[in-house]
């Protein structure tokens, strides 16, 4: 599949969706989306820049949301201008769909809405690419109905995005098959190896983080064979306005990525015999 | 809590939320509300009609959804004036509220959209009772901060109900200490006792689910004690439009009511010695 | 099925499995045990003492085991000459089921090794009734291989205990649909209510617990329908050697045990409709 | 940690235990030895040959459940002499093991059975290396306690396996994390591949098995960054008398490994940044 002007798919090197969590300032969406721009080009990774201009579903009532759509918008079309790299946003509402379909290049949508037909199917229709998030309460395999609910208005630039399944209360696991059961989609697997880490409402008024987990899942998807790989990533973490505690320092995306695209390379090379089960038996 | 007239808490008996699923036509629609509110007055149960009029969340693409917002409320207003009773049905769109809010007396929020910020404050603020379900993915404590979210607007009229969590793939289970722990939110806690019984996506492009259990969970949430219940019924399961695999047949509701309010009863003539943990150590 | 001198099934008045976790003393046992056979003869509930002589399985090798096999015994031994009470201890080694089987009414067999067929097997070749313990990661349908494995020894006289299903780390959850499900086994069905909050090696070197739902759980699951309760009690459970955060206080077990002989003897008046599911099409 | 004459750790390259589940006669003993054996020998892997004399725990009592323990021990034993391997086998008795330590160079100790703290150790004070396999109920950190158990008979040669947790019924999870968290626990940590792809009774009377998540989760493990690697394999394994759905095909061992190795070598070339979390704030 084509993607932002590189091939998206198991046959071709995983392109990176990274940037940090929420839109906290312009100088910071301007500096980060550089750094990154800068680090992927000197590797050779395609790269899509990623910050949500509103964080809709937070804990708590009380925390920061982000700058909004209008504002976000602006600051998001400013990056893209100023440093050339695509877009990609998340968009909760049907009515943001059209307008935010104008600045980004990609759009995404949340996990906890992939099951809204509507929703979906509005977003699809918008026609720019779209990564699905998988919900943290549905089987791998469930994902083909999503999928086909959005390749149903026409767009087949459709990816699908695990990031954690439910596992008892305030925790998400991370299965490494669903990476190759959503295969059978069709479409691109990207895995988000920072929210996955995330402990859900694991801070009682907000969610909490594991970030020492980033490399260890980061590596098993990369392995386990991925399209695409999502991080969430932040100059200081611990500043970090929104999910500081599974965001990655951007200080050490390089050296991750580096081992992450050598076996990335590495497992390419090869045959993925899960591919084809029936030569197994 | 005062709702549609009666008083809802774990101190009073509990209150039914009951009818089909999904809207499949007006006279459905008047015959289930006659003969639901019929039972519910010889029982002496409160009762609030619930059906949808559009499924926004099926499996699959090409399933039934409904009869639409505005033929729906249309049908729900002349069941209100025919039979009298309440009416309950779920919202899933900011734009739908006003216009929802203007025929039914309580509204409900689906699970998934638990955590949507925006959409439960602009639910609440429509100022009619709502009935939030706990999302599949939640912990039962964090409902505390849903509940917050909705009552910053103002309304003190919301209710938790607990649908079932996540438990592995295509499969939920109901958590008896749910129902204790969402008493600490101060609301009315309400146990769907169809919804926990489905087994998510598990007919590969719908839900399955297993009737069987209904009488056993609503049996054990009206022991641990509830304010309310929550029960899709329909007269003929099997040719259901929606989700019948588990509603339950409508002419068995009565016998199981009966059992179900003598439990009600019985345990609420007691102290809840769960609700003082300091006496227990 | 006939157990101790009573009936024990779904027709019948729940039986009582009580005591201490552990065997901390002659006198405590004494105690305890007189209180309880009196608590349930005043009640008319059918009683068996329970109490170990030897915690095999403790996170910890530095936590209290109990008493040891042989000081045990005889400790177990002297309460039912004194109180006349009879006796039910799980044994967890092959090497001990005879010398056990001597003194104990009834024997337990741990949740751990309910898939060992020999240990099953050697348990039930004793001769005595056998309290089956369902494994934390085993589904409730699977008991019926257990129970088949014992019942092939020729012994009758076989229950199946639920005592919570393994729920993301460090959590059970108790599925009250299993309560239904293991009825398929023929077997009297027993509900932990005691084990089933406990939070395995939530406390870091040892297993928490949280005593305050051990009444919500003991209503929900006598609502379901059980043929048998179990429950570890202490007259001062921050103070017992073993599973005290999980233990119910002997001083309000006769108020708790009222509530629940009423709740079952309300239900099993009437029919479990779960149990003709053909009926429910 | 020195085992069977190589190094056993996290910068050494990873061995591999492999054979077939049971021990089904001494013809595919001896074949699956040489050839398991020369296709480690060709990729420089250090190896060790597992075989199972018992199966102790199998869904059905009707099972094939191997040759019993005299019989297994002396085919295991001509294995070692004839082909040079050396031997690791599953002892699920105390009073097995120090017959069986005669013959295995290693001894591994069963999920179901890692919380027997006698069992644990009267195989640990065998003083033959152990490889105990954690819980599939068990949170990886309660490993610490397991192993310090062990440890405690004065055996420093302890290996702790993942082999996958329970996630709902009849379904494992491997949480990648937990490979990263046992190393705390000091000892060398080993994946089963192939359990974690059971279904535990997820054929009604056997336990089911998806093996072409294989080498999905085998590759994922080893970029997670493991000791060791456990795998079940079978010249035919439609025709396996024991597991024979997560048996991998003797004959796609090599070039499964050879990939496997490529990653293993590549990840232990960089730093594991998960064991260095304050480095990451």
């Amino acid at each position: 599949m084509k993607l932002c002007g590189f091939e998206a798919g198991l046959q071709h090197p995983f392109f990176l969706i990274a940037g940090p969590c929420a839109i906290e300032s312009e100088s910071l969406a301007l500096r980060t989306a550089e750094a990154l721009r800068d680090i992927c080009a000197r590797l050779g990774i395609p790269f899509i820049y990623k910050s949500s201009y509103d964080k809709a579903n937070r804990s708590s009532g009380q925390s920061f949301r982000g700058p909004g759509r209008d504002e976000g918008l602006r600051i998001l079309e400013k990056v893209r201008r100023e440093t050339g790299v695509p877009i990609i946003t998340d968009v909760h509402e049907k009515e943001d769909v059209s307008v935010v379909a104008e600045v980004a290049d990609v759009l995404q949508t949340p996990a906890f809405l992939c099951r809204q037909t509507d929703f979906i199917q509005a977003v699809a229709a918008a026609g720019k690419p779209v990564n699905i998030k998988k919900g943290q309460f549905l089987a791998p395999w469930d994902m083909l109905h999503v999928a086909n609910k959005a390749k149903a208005t026409g767009n087949d630039q459709i990816m699908v995005c695990e990031r954690g399944a439910s596992f008892g209360y305030n925790n998400l696991v991370s299965d490494m098959r669903s990476l190759a059961v959503m295969r059978q989609t069709g479409c691109p697997v990207v895995f988000d190896a920072t929210h996955s880490v995330q402990l859900p409402g694991g801070q009682g008024d907000r969610s909490g983080g594991q970030r020492e987990f980033i490399p260890v899942l980061a590596r098993a998807a990369v392995a386990a064979g991925v399209s695409g790989l999502f991080m969430e990533t932040h100059p200081d973490p611990a500043q970090a306005l929104s999910d500081g505690p599974n965001a990655w320092p951007l200080g050490r995306m390089e050296s991750l990525l580096r081992v992450l695209q050598q076996i990335d390379h590495l497992v390419k090379e090869q045959d993925f015999p899960e591919n084809h089960p029936e030569e197994l038996a």
